[in-house]
C-alpha cells in the first residue's frame, strides 16, 4: 500500500464535568486526507484545500505530528500529504486535531500498523501543542480511538474509552465567530474552589456510570460545569438562551464544545436531536451571525479509510 | 414485627480519587442494634454498649437520625434504640455513620418500609451532621445501599451505586490515636489548583470505569489523591511508609478513610490482602501505638437483619 485516502473527523472535547479529559467522536463532519508514500526521502505537505493554512511541515499541525510518528519509526521513504479542511479552523470542534491524528493514523498505516491507536496519540498530540499552545488529548484521544474517551492522563499517556450508549446523539452549533483556542484558556481561572471541584468530579464519576447503565437520566443530571462554563460562555453570543431552548427541547446536557465558540448538545435519539436542532436555529437565526448545525451520531470508529 | 436486631457495619469513605464522594461498605467490622417499638409515645436510647456515648437523643446521632424519619413519617408508636459499639468513634471508619444508619434502616423495618434506602440516606444525613459538622453521605451512603457508592450530589441527594468487583479487597489499619472529623476538615484548604483538580477527576472518571470492567490495572493507576492527602496524611503516623510498604506488597492503592486516622488499602484477592496486612504490620508493630487491621471484602448488601 503506498497511499490512503481517510475521513478524519471532528470531535468534542471538554464535554461540561469532563473538562481537560473527555471527547467524543462525531460521524457527519469531518475533513479528508490522502497519505502518500514516495521514494524520495522527507516529509511534505503538498497540497490544502478549504483553508488558508501553512504548507510549511514545521508550522503545520499535521506536519509536526507526522513528523512525530517518524521520528518513533524512521523510514527512507517520504512521505506526501494533502489536506480537504471540512472543519473551520478555530470552529471548537477538533479541527487540529482531525489533521493531527489523521496525520499519524495515515503514515501508520502505510507503515503497516507498527503503532496501536493508544500509542498514536502521543506524536497527535506534538501537533496538538501547535494549535493551542499546549499539548492536550482530549480531541486527537476520540478521533484515534473512536467514541467516547476519558484521558485520565497525558503524562504517561492513559486514555479509557467508555462505551457509547446507543441512542446518544450530539446536536453542534458552529456560530461562525473567530476565538482563539489560546485566548479562551487564558481566562480561565487558575484556582477553583474545593467544593465547586468536588461538585465536578462527582459529576463526571456519575455520567461515567451513566454511560456504562445507559442511563439517560443520570447522564442529563451529571452533564454540570460550573467551573469554566460560567466564564468562557461569556464569549459565546445568546449560549445562555440557546441552552434553556436547547433543555427546554429535550436536551439531556448543552454545554461549550472544547474552547468554543461551538456549542453542543447531547439528546437521547435523533427525534430529540432534531428538535433541539430546530430551537437552537429559532434562536441564532435572527442574531444575524452565519452559523451550522450539525446533527450526529458517536462515531464509534473514528478514522475511517475512504480508499487505499 | 415489634422489634429488629441489625449489624450495621463501617465503611470508607473519602477514598482516594472521590473526596466526599465515593465510599465503600465492610463486612466484619460493625455495630449490632437493637431497634424496639413499644406502646408509649417518644424515642428512647435506652442502653449504648462499648462507647462513651450520651443517651440524650438530641446529642446522638442515632436519635437524630431517627428523629428525622419519625417526623417524615409520624407515628403514635415509640421506639426503643440499644446500640453495641464495636467501631470506635473517631476512627475514621464510619462510627457515626453505622449508627444514624442502623437506626434509620431499623424504623424503616419495623414502619414495614415506607423508604427505600436511597430515600433513607437524608434521615441518616441529619444525624452525621453532629458528628462532623456538616452534613455528608459519603459513609451512610455504602452502609445503606451496599458496596460501593458514589454521591454525585447532596442537594438533591442523589447516589449512585457503582459494581462491585468480585475479588475487591479491603484491608483497614486503624492506629489508636484521636483526631477529631471536624479538626481534619479545618485543615483542608478552600481552593485547589485547576491542573490537580482536573487531574482528581480524571481520576476518578477512570476508576468508576475500572469498577465496571473490572480492571484492576486502572483501578490501580486511578487510585490517587493529590489534593487532600498530602495535607491529612501528616497527621498520621508513618503514613508514607505504610503506604510505600503496602504497595510494594501488592496493593492496588492506599489511602486515608475518611477524615483518618485509619488507613484503607485495596487489592485484588484477600491472599494479597493478607500480605499487605503483614506489611503493614511490620511498620506499626514497632511504634507502640495500639491499633487493629481488618481484613474485608466489600459488603455488597450494607446493613443485614439478625432477627426480628
Amino acid at each position: 500500500m503506498d497511499q490512503v485516502k481517510i475521513f478524519t473527523p471532528a470531535s468534542v472535547a471538554n464535554v461540561s464535568c469532563g473538562f481537560d479529559v473527555l471527547g467524543f467522536c462525531l460521524e457527519p463532519v469531518g475533513d479528508e486526507m490522502v497519505i502518500r508514500k514516495v521514494e524520495s526521502s522527507g516529509l511534505k505537505i503538498t497540497k490544502i484545500v478549504g483553508e488558508s493554512l501553512p504548507l510549511d511541515v514545521k508550522k503545520n499541525v499535521a506536519g509536526l505530528a507526522a513528523e512525530a510518528i517518524l521520528k518513533a519509526h524512521p523510514q527512507k521513504a517520504g512521505f506526501e500529504i494533502e489536506i480537504y479542511k471540512n472543519i473551520k479552523a478555530g470552529s471548537g470542534i477538533g479541527s487540529s486535531a482531525a489533521s493531527a491524528a489523521g496525520a499519524v493514523f495515515g503514515i501508520n498505516e502505510l507503515l503497516g500498523k507498527p503503532f496501536t491507536a493508544h500509542e498514536l496519540i502521543a506524536f497527535a498530540m506534538e501537533g496538538e501543542a501547535l494549535a493551542s499552545g499546549s499539548a492536550h488529548a482530549d480531541n486527537v484521544a476520540p478521533v484515534l480511538m473512536g467514541g467516547i474517551t476519558l484521558v485520565r492522563s497525558i503524562n504517561p499517556i492513559d486514555v479509557i474509552q467508555l462505551p457509547t450508549p446507543k441512542e446518544l446523539t450530539a446536536v453542534i452549533l458552529h456560530p461562525k465567530i473567530e476565538l482563539k483556542t489560546m485566548h479562551a484558556r487564558e481566562i480561565i481561572k487558575k484556582n477553583v474552589t474545593m467544593e465547586k471541584a468536588i461538585q465536578q468530579w462527582g459529576n463526571l464519576g456519575a455520567f461515567v456510570s451513566a454511560l456504562f447503565n445507559e442511563d439517560y437520566g443520570l447522564m442529563s443530571r451529571s452533564l454540570k460545569d460550573e467551573i469554566i462554563e460560567p466564564v468562557r460562555s461569556l464569549l459565546i453570543p445568546e449560549f445562555d438562551s440557546l441552552k434553556k431552548a436547547s433543555i427546554s427541547a429535550g436536551a439531556l446536557g448543552f454545554g461549550i464544545s472544547g474552547s468554543g465558540p461551538s456549542v453542543y448538545a447531547l439528546t437521547k435519539g435523533m427525534k430529540t436531536a432534531q428538535k433541539v436542532s430546530k430551537a437552537i436555529d429559532e434562536i441564532i437565526s435572527p442574531i444575524g451571525i452565519d452559523f451550522e448545525i450539525h446533527l450526529s451520531n458517536i462515531n464509534d470508529q473514528g478514522i475511517k479509510i475512504l480508499s487505499n
